[in-house]
């Protein structure tokens, strides 16, 4: 089989870099040790390798679409997949020993579902969506909502989903018109239609719970009146059985990629009997999912450095096996040709995407750190770790996106001609990652959040927070030689960030806030640049810790070199243009904000 | 109809920015003007508007594909776009009259082809590939093989390709092995397989005239054993009629994109009966087919940008049709919302798209201009011509088809979900472009090209010509006031890039051009930013004419204003990404010339 991700460099992140073993002292994951995470992995990787990665390309070529009546096709073996992801506590995991789970950090369901993410990344978003949905009925549902809902849930045969997107508003939540009307009986009368709804219909389960946001009849307008609902396509009887809720697939969407993954179109209500049931209190819907949301943002941004990796492991096997042409300087023609992994410029491709992979996954995987801290602390102890993963978020989602695109294109390109025809996988990988850069808010609202909420937030604590864990990577790197030019250069690069910040924040307290904003996409760039350059000086530092004790038991010395060369790499061949998107954000005037726009014809 | 292209912009390149009146001035081309010119590429619109693009997405669905025993389908309305654009010589119009055709400058040619390209990206290659090795045949054949072979081919009823790839050699021309060996009757037995052959088979054409690569038998190794030969796959008898020539289709290739295009693997005398005509001198081939590669990657850096330019346009319609969300400060929820082109960020990715596709198409048309001048002129006065054109080939080439993919990618994303989609045609496109930087010699490839080759070439010679050229235009420029910045930038980046090459230049000089070549795709990143700024500020200066003389008789006063716009923005928010290449060429170490390749894995 073709190697899909690197196992090592996932527990490099995990042992190594991350410290999930800090975890193990909060009671709440007491019962863990890094022998049975490592178990864990490698179980994931089987059944991984088992059940997803060989039938990735047979999904995408037989893909889900709609198959008339309200029914969605989908390939035999996502039953399966789900079932045995089910089976191996991949849906449930992080939950309590009394909801059947087993407490596992976000660090180890997420290390898992990386390795699904690289197998088959259109299976795995049916499983991590189950999660989720599961979630926001565990922290604010009823007892009755949990009971009913979650069990089956968690077995595999209900599929989980977030119902938000609606025709006429997009990523404008603000427009959402699906009513709940309420009953005497405690539940709602739904009416609405939502699209763009992942897994919403397919063969594989049995029933779909759709977590879905409605404004509640006679709410205010805006997102203050926005409620959240859990909506199932069949409902409960009083009888133990299941009885049709209303719940109408009305057709899909066939797409560029993750052919595999089902994208639906649902109507709610059309026959006025359709029940939702509240979760939370009236009015809160938005800010129960936007917890969800988060963490879907920090799952995306994961998916495109897996989809990437894929695509880099695949490029990188390439490139070793197929010979041609020779090296500068060599004019011998009756020569052999060489391995093109020893052309210079292949190599450049190679490390360009090592260096966005490993960083985008690094990144990944302190978010899911830092959410397992949050959810075994609260008060004072928990606003450190809550405030470094707010202003995070938007940038593992966009970073790995955005640059996994790239990355992906750049895999193609080591394969050249072959790279563009279906008999090899990064063409594949190129389509499916390109959603990244859409889903759960696109990179125009990330940049949004991230310039116009998160850098602000709270008197700028978040940022400082930032900086204060980047100051400390920077002052542990500066204290190993090696480390040390590239310990000032981050240093360097943050003042530049702060210092652009500060500019851009003239227009915003002289009352401009569109021009503090318009360039938000390039200030996310920049961010996203030195953001991954602290990543990468993180795991150099980690390397270098084990060469400096030559402790070469668990990884190579090779494999430790190559993290820093690889850092070397990202701070020599792209954090250079951080002072580009600088140069950009502080020039003066305003062309981007024009209220006619023939100029664009 | 959806617009695909801007006719307005594409009269503002012929006749206000690169001046083909000029071109009258010579015998070849005197027969025309302007009027004739505008008549012509409204006819080639006509044309694309009724056969092309409206197949573009069906051509798509239903891919040209392999139907067994040597045969491959493709979509019944090709013939009918072949046969159509032939009558209207779109094939042969560049040729002479006394060979049927037009005298056409390429300049006009490729205006109709820019149109084709946007309208039907797929079905534009089958046409201009067939004018291209007739060219080979026109240029260095014997009269005979002209009269056999050019008439059917200029009808479109038989089909030119061009045969370079081998399974073994792929980019390397070096290893081709396919052997011709001489006979006493004229022609070659020719033996051997050929991978990649665009448009090699399919329904639409009688037959198909491979202008092929192979090695006399007993020629010397590398590139200089190389001949060029024609290759029929029917080949004419002496009765008149047609002989089966022993050209097996033995498969095609399934693409990420342009599915209407088919890309054949080919197999010449698997019965030894395959006969091949040499075309000029023997062991010229390499040099011959050169001439027909130089065009074809300007043909395909404007392919690029043609697709670019479509997905552009369909993105700048959704803009302004769509409604979502409200801008920022606007805290109203009952306000309605906004087109999302008043959205900055969206502003931001329209003219990013527009910057690189104007530009791009700009460069291509100045390219086209060079080949024309070249056609009728020689010696001394030709020479300026062909080392300006030498130097842009791979510019245009390699800056068309990777900004082409960002900025597809763009339109793509101004569309968000729904952008991702089949309902729109901008997936297609960014499936369909990125086979462009592969094409004819990947963007590694062209950067060695332009770095090994022509900026050294004839003692820098070539680069003193751009330099030259460049500097009209910046001392053109500094005359309006409105430019003078942009013009001083330009200046100091055309000095950075020299500075930049100088310091390079030391490792070759030094006996290490593995290190002087290592970077070469940076380089030419580099020199594409400086290129297209060249491009977009003799656009402005253009269009400040057009403005300073309130002349808006031909076009708009808000389409000069736009010129202006783009300008501005080309030059605030891409240029500055060329200083950062430049750090990243003038960095100490080697990072990418590892011998072994431990450390990527």
């Amino acid at each position: 089989m073709s190697r899909y991700t690197s196992m090592e460099h996932l527990r490099f992140l995990l042992f190594e870099v991350h410290g999930i073993q800090d975890l193990f002292t909060y009671e709440y994951f007491a019962h863990l040790d890094p022998e049975q995470v490592t178990l864990m992995i490698d179980s994931a990787k089987a059944l991984a390798d088992r059940d997803m990665y060989p039938f990735f390309k047979e999904m995408d070529e037989q893909p889900v679409h709609y198959a008339g009546e309200g029914k969605v096709w989908s390939h035999p073996q996502l039953r399966t997949i789900i079932q045995n992801a089910a089976e191996q506590n991949w849906i449930n995991g992080q939950y309590p020993f009394d909801l059947g789970g087993l407490q596992l950090p976000q660090m180890v369901y997420n290390a898992a579902h990386h390795i699904f993410q690289a197998a088959n990344n259109g299976a795995q978003g049916y499983i991590s969506l189950t999660t989720g949905a599961a979630r926001l009925i565990h922290d604010y549902g009823t007892s009755e909502l949990i009971e009913t809902f979650l069990p089956p849930m968690f077995d595999g045969r209900w599929q989980g989903t977030m119902a938000l997107t609606e025709p006429q508003a997009g990523s404008a939540l603000t427009d959402i018109t699906t009513v709940a009307t309420p009953t005497e009986s405690g539940y709602y009368h739904i009416k609405g239609q939502k699209i763009f709804i992942s897994a919403g219909e397919h063969m594989a389960c049995e029933n779909f719970v759709h977590l879905t946001l409605a404004r509640i009849a006679g709410a205010p307008p805006g997102l203050k009146g926005v409620s959240l609902f859990v909506i199932p396509k069949h409902r409960p009887t009083a009888g133990g059985g299941l009885e049709y809720n209303d719940v109408f697939c009305a057709g899909d969407y066939q797409k560029l990629g993750q052919r595999a993954y089902a994208t639906t179109h649902l109507v709610f209500g059309e026959h006025d009997n359709c029940r939702g049931w509240l979760v939370g209190e009236p009015h809160k819907g938005l800010s129960y999912m936007f917890q969800l949301m988060n963490e879907a943002r920090i799952g995306v941004g994961q998916t495109a450095a897996s989809v990437a990796m894929a695509a880099y492991q695949a490029s990188l096997q390439y490139a070793r096996e197929r010979s041609q042409g020779r090296k500068p300087g060599e004019k011998d023609p009756l020569k052999p040709p060489v391995p093109i992994i020893q052309h210079a410029d292949v190599q450049r491709m190679l490390f360009t995407q090592k260096a966005i992979v490993e960083g985008s996954l690094s990144l990944a995987m302190e978010c899911n750190r830092l959410a397992d801290l949050m959810h075994v602390t609260e008060g004072e102890e928990q606003r450190p770790h809550w405030l470094l993963l707010e202003i995070l978020t938007p940038i593992v989602k966009t970073y790995s996106s955005e640059q996994g695109n790239r990355s992906a294109s750049l895999a193609i390109q080591v394969l050249g001609g072959y790279g563009y025809t279906v008999d090899f996988p990064v063409q594949q990988y190129y389509r499916d990652l390109r959603i990244m850069a859409i889903y759960e808010g696109t990179t125009g609202i990330q940049s949004l959040d991230l310039l116009g909420r998160k850098m602000t937030m709270e008197n700028g604590a978040a940022l400082t927070a930032l900086a204060q864990h980047i100051d400390i990577t920077i002052r542990t790197a500066a204290a190993h030689p090696v480390l040390q030019a590239q310990a000032a250069i981050l240093q360097a690069e943050m003042e530049r960030l702060g210092k652009t910040l500060r500019q851009l924040g003239k227009f915003a307290q002289s009352g401009n806030p569109e021009r503090y904003l318009a360039d938000a996409t390039v200030f996310m760039e920049m961010a996203g640049y030195v953001v991954i350059a602290w990543q990468w000086l993180k795991m150099a530092v980690a390397a270098q810790i084990a060469l400096d004790a030559a402790d070469f038991s668990t990884q190579s010395k090779s494999f430790y070199e190559g993290k820093i060369h690889t850092m070397q790499f990202f701070f020599r061949y792209e954090l250079p243009h951080a002072a580009a998107c600088a140069e950009v954000l502080l020039a003066p005037g305003e062309l981007t904000m024009l209220e006619e726009d023939e100029r664009l014809d």
